[in-house]
């Protein structure tokens, strides 16, 4: 490892202030094998009648459950585990339903603590879960995929899904803290890694120019998972959007709209798609169009697009959709979901769009006929 | 009307300023005629891009959601009402999932408002869905039962009820305001009025002495549901809890327990009638029941016991159980019960009790034998 390219962090401690209260916050703790410091971690919580551990049968399956359920044992907890089946499906009404009867069950009181150990899955629905039981539990996250660790876990959106519409039902829930394990990267599928690196390759693009640099420089060391690399990454994109969220917690200010290149176009896709298309891979496509849009109304030239594409393409990201899609998009319907977005209002289609590498802004009332590709 | 008697109120606002946040807070605006005057009184959180007015089938059939609706058109807001069955039954999974949907499919986002406008089965409901949706949309209170005016209108406390326990799944979640009309109290029934006056008996005699004395002067002016009076009780008692409130809003550092005199024995009782006793008359007899158990502790003398049980009976509210309860009632059961409520930690028996007419203190470790009747 080139130590120029790759800043050091090895154990890193980050702390996100929010904005509008100047006790709260909370720490953010990368490294590696933290899994098994999670007890120590979560002791300066204490007192702490009972930790409920959410997790999922896939990370069960990887033994990552027992060594959480064996470190917090060993500090003194008294630890129940609820695991819930793998996927989009189990955030889902019916999951929550079960999830606050177990809960009221093993007698979980507002002195207890839910640990979600798992995806943006788990950690969406158990942050949910935290948040309505008895009006509110504390939430600890240990996120287990790479999405999750510079995502999800980061930031206190959680949610279920309605039937016909992803993340509708949820609320601003912050963590107590995140304890991210960058180990546990080693064991992710394909699939799953790719789409961590597409909201990766969002804040580089968009925010952070330090990241680009350092992406494009090791686009091998990305690919083969390097274990300072991600360590690197993990840490960077926490303090990104750290940074942002704790400028605006709630989504009013404007400032936390900018973590959303890409993503007005692959929300849109993920829709068409039926959901088959992952988030992460929609995001990544989606900020392509999202650069190519930003070049018809002349906010970046040429070359910055080819850039963008040649990244996608060394840290092997998808540049375009499948082609199953792209045969038979109906780009007049895209246009109709994108006005029906959460974050439209009074269907003013706006986009998260780059100015350069690293920096964005938001604009507002697209032309329609710009967003469809030539 | 002896205006030495009953200070006089007339149209009154109040604000409640949350102790941890200097910016928030929000206006409880009480008075005669006020259903007719919210479209004025919502239009300060304009823009607004529609309001779903919720309600249920009562509070329709009596004419006043029509006046709501006429006063929101006025005022230039598109409005949407949803109307659910009157009763506790409707606080549950089912109605809430039922909700979302329709917001969804009347495309409701962030700049809508919800105004619940009914007693606390609406209140509460509107408020969880208001809190959940869309990671949360504005809300605003328009309490139509004396419960809801003085007690669970104001002060964040939002939820549902899960088949086996009340109100385990919600929110703290403030409105944008309260608009409290006391005409509508003229058709409440007789029992929800009584209702409301349990809490309104608890505020007297564990928290203001004035209005204590106030009532116990004017009981024949209760009992006839004076105009004037009820202004004053509803303002008084949204002031109490507001002060309260405002000092600790999630119930962390033990001031919003002392609003809960009587009610650890309320709980316990409304549980063994299987909810067939209503909340505020539990909380009239359970306060009766915890000024017995200050007496056999010492901490108030018989007179005390005796001034509360007379101040109940000449307004009107229940001191003892119903006969088929008292009969068959078993202690060691309500001592279960209550070791298992939701405040209740580690099994530590804590009651709300008072020291004199309007003041009360938390007192841990109460021993069982003490709560049980001689």
């Amino acid at each position: 490892m080139s130590s120029k390219d790759i800043p050091d962090v090895n154990q890193s401690r980050m702390r996100i202030s929010l904005c509008d209260l100047g006790q709260r916050g909370y720490d953010i703790e990368t490294g590696s094998g933290n899994l098994d410091r999670i007890g120590l971690f979560l002791s300066r919580f204490k007192p702490c009648s009972r930790v409920i551990l959410l997790t999922d049968a896939n990370v069960r399956a990887l033994g990552y459950c027992t060594i959480v359920e064996r470190s917090l044992s060993g500090a003194g907890f008294d630890v129940c585990v609820e695991s819930i089946a793998a996927g989009e499906p189990s955030k889902s009404i019916e999951t929550a339903v079960k999830l606050w009867s177990k809960l009221l069950a093993a007698g979980i009181d507002r002195k207890s603590i839910l640990v979600s150990l798992g995806g943006g899955v788990v950690g969406d629905l158990g942050g949910f879960i935290a948040a309505t039981y008895a009006r509110g539990i504390r939430f600890f996250q240990a996120p287990t995929t790479l999405l999750a660790q510079v995502d999800s876990s980061v930031g206190g959106k959680v949610g279920i899904d309605l039937p016909a519409a992803k993340n509708m039902v949820g609320c601003f829930y912050q963590p107590l803290g995140v304890l991210i394990d960058t180990d546990v990267l080693n064991t992710l599928p394909e699939v799953e890694y790719a789409c961590g690196l597409g909201e990766v390759a969002k804040y580089a693009v968009s925010l952070d120019a330090e990241l680009f640099g350092i992406l494009e420089t090791n686009a091998d060391k990305v690919r083969s998972r390097n274990s300072e690399l991600l360590k690197f990454i993990v840490t960077k994109c926490c303090r990104i959007k750290g940074r942002i969220v704790g400028e605006d917690e709630f989504e009013t200010t404007g400032k936390r709209v900018l973590l959303n290149y890409g993503h007005t176009f692959a929300h849109a896709f993920e829709i068409i798609s039926n959901f088959k298309l992952p988030h992460g891979k929609a995001v990544a496509i989606g900020s392509i169009y999202a650069a190519k849009l930003a070049k018809r109304i002349e906010m970046v030239d040429n070359d910055f697009v080819e850039r963008q594409i040649k990244f996608h393409k060394t840290i092997g990201l998808p540049v375009e959709l499948p082609d199953e899609l792209l045969n038979t998009i109906n780009w007049n319907n895209i246009i109709e979901i994108m006005r029906h977005d959460k974050k439209t209002e009074a269907g003013n289609l706006k986009f998260v769009l780059p100015t350069k590498i690293g920096q964005c802004k938001l604009v507002n009332n697209i032309d329609p006929k710009n967003i469809i590709p030539e």
